[in-house]
């Protein structure tokens, strides 16, 4: 039940210590958690921002509602998506999978070609809320790895992405941002931390068939 | 880093043990854990649905890609979200947040209200888009939580969510499936347990600024 008292010791931290820093070695642990995230097809679409920069966490709370956190947080993750993903990429996936695990060419064709296809036929849109999707799976993840390493945070969907893309100037990547992490140590004064979670009873939200 | 072991354990399983059912206490460490899911402004849009049960699963197979997973699984989990979050659903959350908190009404009134004026300018589209993205969120933290409790799992998107909600009766519910994950054990011989992960460098997934 380890598990279940850090799910219960993370909260939404409203308001970040900023005078400690989250070692690197605690990075480095989230950074290789995000890159070990299950993606759709294996694909990875997403790229992850990582900020340690006061002044440019300041000038992207001005985008992102005024949230203090994007400025107190000891470090600022930024969820990305890839915005080209078509047959080059997944061109370059496939021969990852080659190189990696030896598989040869004629076993991968078939899946290769069908994925290409697949891609094709779809619309940019739908290509972009499929990798935001990926996005929110990845933020899943370093959630709970977050709260297993004891490390607060606090997951964003209200800034403007297209703000944040051009300070980071993050088109030169070929990325857009989805979703913001600022990630650090609560204050002690972080009112929240003490309230009781709100939550729907377990016999509300899970059905047992 | 005993997390990026764990995470490193984890692999899309392809071949179940069907021999070997999870026992309960797992089971209820990941409705616990999907419960303490962080989701969009708390609204928790989403329910899990828990099937133990191999005619249904052998049945739900064929609207799966046949994908046999889903058939020799432990256990098969459904993630659902609401098809109905309206001004109704919202009340009843600021109601639960009253009862738990105990915050008096005048505090919560603001947000509460500009949270239902928000809903309501938004399209049935637009509510679906965004409750399925908590869903992906919330599969990315029960897949850690699997991980760390070595439970194998096969994350999926592959399935077909009208025949899904039609074989469960999820319309009685007011859900809509859109993420299906079986749970259980590796097969001794699924040969994709052992095959190395396939994973962009951390260099390029990574960007530090």
């Amino acid at each position: 039940m380890e598990i279940i008292e850090s799910l219960q010791w993370r909260y939404a931290t409203k308001k970040f210590d900023n005078t400690r820093t989250l070692p690197q070695e605690k990075i480095d642990i989230l950074t290789k958690a995000f890159n070990l995230t299950a993606t759709s097809y294996g694909l990875q679409p997403l790229k992850l921002v990582v900020l340690k920069d006061k002044e440019i966490q300041k000038d992207l709370t001005t985008h992102s509602w005024n949230q203090q956190q994007v400025a107190d947080a000891s470090h600022l993750l930024i969820f990305c998506i890839e915005k080209n993903v078509g047959e080059a990429y997944i061109t370059k996936y496939f021969d990852n999978v080659k190189t990696i695990r030896n598989t040869p060419e004629e076993i991968l064709k078939p899946f290769k070609e069908q994925l290409i296809d697949s891609f094709e036929n779809k619309s940019a849109d739908e290509i972009s809320n499929w990798a935001s999707k990926q996005a929110y799976l990845a933020m899943g993840n370093l959630l709970t790895v977050c709260a297993t390493e004891k490390i607060d945070a606090c997951p964003m969907e209200g800034f403007i992405p297209e703000k944040y893309d051009e300070l980071l100037n993050l088109s030169q990547y070929g990325l857009t941002s989805v979703l913001v992490l600022p990630i650090g140590y609560r204050a002690p004064d972080d009112m929240f931390a003490g309230l009781k979670k709100v939550r729907r009873s377990i016999n509300e939200t899970v059905i047992t068939l």
